[in-house]
């Protein structure tokens, strides 16, 4: 039983990933995850859409005391990606307590803009 | 009775709708809600004012197994709607149990801003 | 006794005035408050700094059913005020509770950049 | 024993020294660390890194009745620094309870962007 360094599960309602880039950074986000256990934690992340089922539990790691920074753009399952310009949510459940934040690049106009919130863990 | 997923009452102190846009992207606030349930939610927003009554109790739904991007300026009460340009506070009430976050892009100035954080769980 | 709506203390480490602006839109903080009751709320700023001892209980109003979004720049106590440029700590303490959210726009350089977070409520 | 005024152990997932800058703003990032007691809080910044064994444990000091705005470029244990353009995440256990938040400036591309967030704290 792991009781303590974070939870196992967690809620990021707002992903969306910029389908425009400007100058030499890549509009994108990343689900920015810390496992402080000394062995590899097993995740699942399951994206919400507004008018269409989720996609379920897509499989990671987050190794043992290793950070992850998760770009979306990334995740698969059964070649289905999450597409660009679309609103969503995040849901990561984990074996092992780890702790998610997440963070927005966007460049779609001229300049740089970025946003960053922790995730928001459930309970049981 | 849900207990789980999210929380049914939540704040969001920071709302601007910002009046000004420039380039592709339109200044824009969104309210982003989760709900992981396999029913729909019937949820209630309530807009504060500074100088004002507020604007109680908008009702919006969040479906089941979806997310809901929803843009401020979209809501209205007996034809009144949020102003451009003005400070005020959010609040969302759920018969089930949802997650909030919340989200602005400014676009006033060439370039973007963007901002985020999850929105404030009140518990009973 | 007031038991809900919030909480009746706030940390908010990351204080700043940038002390430029370019544009339109002047740099500047809000702590951004809600008052959920329906009388008014008596609240306290603390300024904590780096290198001196705090500016302690500037005495400010958050009306009953009203948002407040009050710029860090109008404190004052004493004929002091908090210097721009300067790294600086906020503490919010209210005899209702409330909800506290923490924005700073900064428009030094070219274009605009916003950030912001919920406050960190402090329980007895 | 001290239980108020915060937490002693605060975990940042996201981490990320931007290489480059442009205009008269560098980028950085700072922990930003509020002490409430009268007494310095002893901390210890543990940095956790994506391929490679974690930095254990740098000392760093929290004035009481300080803030204390922390660049992570200033970090440095037996003459190891965190390296620019490599995503990582950051632990903060403190002796006393302090309170942290998270911030970032990012001006790698013309005009400026900036992110925050609280820490998350983690309980026993």
């Amino acid at each position: 039983m792991y009781t303590g360094k974070g939870e196992t599960h967690w809620i990021i309602p707002d992903g969306y990933i910029p389908p425009l880039s400007t100058g030499e950074l890549l509009s994108h986000e990343s689900i920015c995850m810390l496992n402080c256990h000394n062995k590899d934690a097993q995740a699942f992340i399951t994206i919400y859409f507004e008018d269409r089922d989720p996609l379920e539990r897509i499989p990671i790691v987050v190794q043992g005391k290793r950070s992850n920074h998760l770009r979306t753009s990334s995740l698969e399952l059964n070649g289905e990606k999450i597409p660009a310009g679309v609103p969503y949510s995040i849901e990561v459940e984990s074996d092992l307590p780890i702790i998610v934040q997440y963070s927005r690049l966007d460049s779609t106009q001229p300049g740089l803009a970025l946003m960053s919130t922790m995730g928001y863990p459930l309970r049981a």
